[in-house]
């Protein structure tokens, strides 16, 4: 028996690996249904660490996240964001910090492709621990600032439902590489 | 010798294993000085993969690249660039593409979040592939439209320099994460 205990792998080398980089980047698609399996802790420490990861223009790092479990809310939420489908067991919120670019227009849009970037990490980084999700555009952003009590210079520029996936992604159909890659000059 | 050559692994693995998502997202770091090796057709195509892989609002697809590997080109877009420090092997041209956005301004801002979120999936590439990379937002896209031949409708919003790191990248300060996230509600 002691034989046999040598040859098992520890516990905490029960968790899949994780894939490689360019594996997720390539199979990463939008999930829309999500089970019941809750979002524990740690993979929500995963998550947030990726976001905060990503570029920032200037480092000025104008951005602020909010993150939802709590089914009640998750659930209220989800009623000002038409965009979402299923029922996520976590959804993030992402902001401009809009104090920390001033009055500057250029650096306030950086900042949204900032915050675009720390989403498409997390994205990813969910991806890789098996979890799906889904970028919105399309929501109120005022009901959704009183519901969590979002400070008036935190601009909500996307939400992001997020669960186990329900079912396998489709990946979308996309325009013919030759159509939106151009080598040396456009012409 | 027969048993040492079994054990020689195949010349087809000799190229290094691309390390696993997490660890590309947490370690990609600015790079902005880079050596005079150039990027191969193969890394290029990898680098392109994973830029079109990126989400896209509606699936418009609202988005054109150009890449540019000639060094008298790089040369002379850096000089409209004065966000690029070094001297890149490749230069990448992001656009948001307008026709296909219509006149709708939430449209419009969802597809530079997109065109961001593609560049973010090219910079984790770039990291996998041991590449370097920096988003700049500071260049006139005047003199750049005019070089490159770009037209109208399509807006140029970031650009990529990349190259073979000349040194090893330093990681940016960042903000503490507990002034960035919140969790359940902002209060």
């Amino acid at each position: 028996m002691r034989g046999m205990a040598d040859n098992t792998l520890p516990v905490t080398a029960s968790a899949p690996p994780v894939p490689d980089a360019l594996e997720v980047i390539r199979t990463r698609s939008v999930v829309r249904d999500y089970t019941a399996e809750p979002v524990d802790d740690a993979a929500v420490d995963t998550l947030l660490e990726a976001l905060l990861a990503a570029p920032s223009a200037s480092n000025k790092q104008a951005w602020a996240f909010v993150v939802v479990r709590q089914r009640a809310r998750v659930r209220r939420l989800r009623a000002f964001a038409p965009g979402v489908i299923g029922t996520p067991t976590l959804m993030l919120v992402a902001c401009v910090d809009q104090s920390r670019v001033g009055g500057d227009p250029n650096l306030a849009g950086a900042a949204r492709m900032c915050v675009a970037m720390a989403v498409q990490n997390f994205l990813l980084a969910a991806h890789a621990l098996g979890l799906g999700a889904c970028p919105v555009h399309s929501f109120l952003p005022d009901p959704i600032r009183l519901l969590l009590g979002i400070p008036g210079h935190l601009k909500p520029v996307l939400v992001v439902p997020t669960g186990y996936p329900a079912r396998d992604a489709q990946p979308s159909d996309r325009r013919d590489k030759d159509e939106v890659i151009r080598y040396e000059t456009y012409r």
